[in-house]
């Protein structure tokens, strides 16, 4: 395509909106017209189908659940006039609590202005928290964020050893929608034990946010916490972030969480067109499907050029792939859904994994991310009329036109600045993105079945560590691996049992090895 | 594979490194003796040709360069005496020059210790001090460190912000091999001003590390700096953790360098020996080579299970794209080789996108990594006989097996711990692993053309941008796009110039935009 007929395709399928002064070029994307009218009868029942969803029909069907993201921003959609309300009471009651704790209303249990929040979740409520926080807190919020979003026994150390002179002026937030997620619950169980071992009542420092009657909702009554949240059970984990997983936390470090909701409404408002072209989350999944064939065929590659949107990759990383990848559709056919994502930052990436993007294996799509204010204030130069932030822009431009000269296709979203509003219109954009690509390929955004098994194949491992333990104190002398897994009924499970010996031994939990440990047949297992 | 061919699988491929506690398990990557057979010629050209990289041969033929990172911890390599005594030197330097600073030896203008460390460099530069200050630093180390990895003006005042008050107290790093770079170029200007503005003598605090007589190392000695490490030209960027560039930010944050040097020595020792089952680094090249039929058709995903090496797949994802990411072979034939790399870390990425892992499309392998010791010291139950750390690797394991029941292949990494030793063993592992694999496909895994022709491309659009800039101040009326791109004889950069002018637009450059943003052909622009 010559210079000429390229400045016209980028000139038509340029998007803009006016209020968010949000630009979105696919013009990269190498379609053409016949693709695009052979996608419209999908788009059309894709529309349908989404506007059926934010009416309050089943969109996820094996759950029995309605899929409400969108009302959080518009709580006048919600399906009736009890949900409305109880978006808005849940949303009046964050700031209430926010402003308390800002003001000093609430106080520690020592009588003083609480300093830190230390959030623990995993999955949906960690990424959005970290993302938003690294994104939109100020360098000295009013309250700082530390996250345990693992059941790594040193991640936790290392995060109450970092916070230890604090611990008691620090709010803890405990967020599990079931309430039974393992790791969240472990990491409660390790931080309560700190605050004890400090003489500090942890009930007086920790707020829930989960389930109405949950087993954490539960614990926290029974424990009188300082307050809970609700989480409701039409919003999915990775879609939860403008619910109070992600509000609350936004709000307790200073953020604008009433522009976060308008900037998500007012993208809400823009993907709900039912036109391809005037619809910025119809134009993305259009491109994905394009890429990808509509079988994610190319990973997308996510560049936003902005230190603070580090995280927005890992964040977009589970919306798309958790949503997305899955083995049947909604009619049980095995279709191996999904697209892979991944990136961290323009332009440190053009200084590692970029090289193979202009040059290396073509599987992949990008999509660039341009923030056009540089910076608050002016910037000095570093040459002659030109400043860090050109550099940055000339990078990107750079790289882009690149990609392009080597048939690497990609898409560039451009906003004004990072601020609560575009944050929250970036998340509502991705959300509608996914859902419309969802219903294009025919397939359940909104489960994850997947994540139950892991659970489930977890919770087996660990049953059978607890009979290897047991078979083993009822021995008197040392075993074989082979002898060990058929006592404990387990014969076709030896090598699980090595590797759950490997660990217990290691750190020193009753567990005694004897021989070769790199020929597990060698090995002779007892207990202290 | 029933049960116990599985587990016979598993022994036979087990590979265990007794000094270094170190286990490597690839009996979950399906491939068969064949396949093995079939890949031993390759493999022992590709061991030859590594032994004569490590002689001194020309390995980076393009650049015409030595490749020599093994040098730097078996300095008794190194194919001359001269180069011998400079890796000793500047090991010897690197000591003395952090005694002095942790001792107060050396101490800042206004007579007190360093508090902080400030590092500027991107890429190469970043990529692996980063990932080494989160897996090893402790958590009040000596000196802090911080990043300042881009161009980005936002993300600059963000650490500049956080360090003002330390500022006086902070010890600068700069690292840049040419001396260069125009990211890390950038930063140093800007942090300097920062210094200026604090009255604060820029060249007491900094610290160059860089290439000999280059433009960085010139400025060093014009202004005095504290100090200046050399950067050789036998050293690659994203081979550079284990020379001065890692090495200087690992010591001044108090970790361990001789343990970080031996252990990298001793994976060294392992991956010279030339038979594939007895080389962990041959065994992942062999893996990665099945896995994507030496074309790098599927990914590879990185889920270490434990927080401190979560940025270890930003690492690998450096190493192995940069090195294999390549357009040409050595003989010049069109291949578009690579292997993409991402990855965060266990579990908590089980409640992210391994949803999409487990059932969606197939285009990957997992490399997960263990960490066998839990923590310092003895864990609490989360539930009577199993701790947190049972359940890292409970879910590890199940995640692991449910992978392999739907197919999709994996390799696992075992280590005892997360120390300097067993972190530079990782670091020299990969190494050899891409090493290997880059004779494999007959690639230059030692030269970045691509990241070259990146910066071109940015100094074209900079370079637009001044001549765009001048045009406006000749006119003395609004003029549009098209007459614009006329005068600045650009009218084949029309778009180019466009995105150049809302940038400088929103950052009130002197540029002012009449019309449709959204819409280029109806804007009129001119200066103030």
């Amino acid at each position: 395509m010559d210079a000429a007929a390229l400045w016209q395709r980028y000139q038509d399928w340029l998007y803009y909106h006016e209020g968010l002064e949000f630009y979105l070029d696919v013009s990269r994307m190498r379609f053409d017209n016949t693709f695009v009218e052979g996608m419209k009868p999908k788009f059309e029942q894709a529309f349908k189908e989404m506007e059926a969803l934010e009416g309050g029909a089943i969109a996820n069907p094996d759950e029995n659940r309605m899929v409400g993201h969108y009302w959080l921003r518009t709580p006048d959609l919600a399906p009736n006039p009890q949900l409305k309300q109880e978006i808005l009471n849940t949303l009046e009651k964050i700031e209430d609590f926010t402003q308390k704790v800002h003001s000093g209303a609430i106080l520690t249990d020592s009588g003083s202005k609480f300093t830190d929040v230390l959030s623990i979740g995993i999955g949906g409520s960690a990424l959005g928290p970290q993302f938003v926080a690294d994104a939109l807190a100020p360098v000295f919020p009013p309250l700082a964020i530390h996250f345990i979003d693992n059941t790594d026994p040193a991640g936790i150390d290392s995060v109450l050893t970092r916070t230890k002179d604090r611990l008691s002026s620090t709010l803890v937030l405990v967020i599990s929608k079931s309430g039974g997620t393992p790791e969240t619950r472990n990491g409660m169980i390790e931080v309560k034990k700190a605050y004890e071992a400090q003489n500090l009542e942890f009930g007086r420092h920790a707020v829930a946010i989960t389930g109405k009657d949950s087993k954490l909702d539960q614990l926290a009554k029974s424990e009188s916490w300082l307050a809970t949240f609700p989480m409701y059970d039409w919003i999915g984990g990775r879609t939860s972030e403008l619910s109070a997983v992600g509000l609350l936390p936004a709000a307790l470090q200073g953020i604008n969480i009433q522009e976060m909701l308008a900037g998500a409404k007012e993208m809400d408002i823009a993907t709900r067109i039912p036109k391809i072209r005037e619809n910025p989350a119809a134009l993305l999944a259009l491109s994905w499907y394009f890429s990808g064939n509509g079988k994610g065929e190319k990973d997308m590659v996510v560049l936003p050029y902005k230190d603070s949107l580090l995280l927005f990759s890992r964040y977009l990383q589970q919306l798309v792939m958790e949503s997305l990848g899955k083995e049947k559709d909604l009619d049980g056919k095995t279709v191996y859904q999904g697209i892979a994502v991944y990136g961290n930052k323009g332009t440190t990436d053009q200084h590692a994994y970029v090289q193979q993007l202009r040059e290396g294996v073509s599987n992949f799509f990008a999509t660039f991310i341009e923030v056009l204010e540089d910076r608050q204030g002016t910037s000095p130069e570093v040459e002659p009329g030109v400043t860090s932030g050109d550099y940055l822009a000339g990078l990107l431009q750079g790289t882009r036109q690149a990609l392009y000269e080597n048939q690497r296709d990609s898409i560039t979203v451009t906003i004004p600045q990072v601020n609560p509003r575009i944050v929250g219109a970036l998340i509502a954009l991705y959300e509608r993105a996914v859902g419309l690509y969802g219903f294009l390929v025919n397939i359940n955004a909104y489960h994850q079945p997947g994540v139950e098994a892991g659970k489930k194949a977890a919770a087996a491992i660990l049953d059978l560590q607890q009979r290897v333990i047991q078979v083993l104190q009822d021995e008197n002398a040392p075993i074989s691996l082979l002898v060990l897994a058929q006592k404990a009924e387990a014969s076709d499970k030896i090598e699980a049992i090595y590797q759950i010996l490997r660990h217990l031994h290691t750190n020193q939990r009753t567990v005694v090895l004897e021989g070769n440990l790199g020929q597990p047949s060698s090995l002779l297992v007892s207990t202290i």
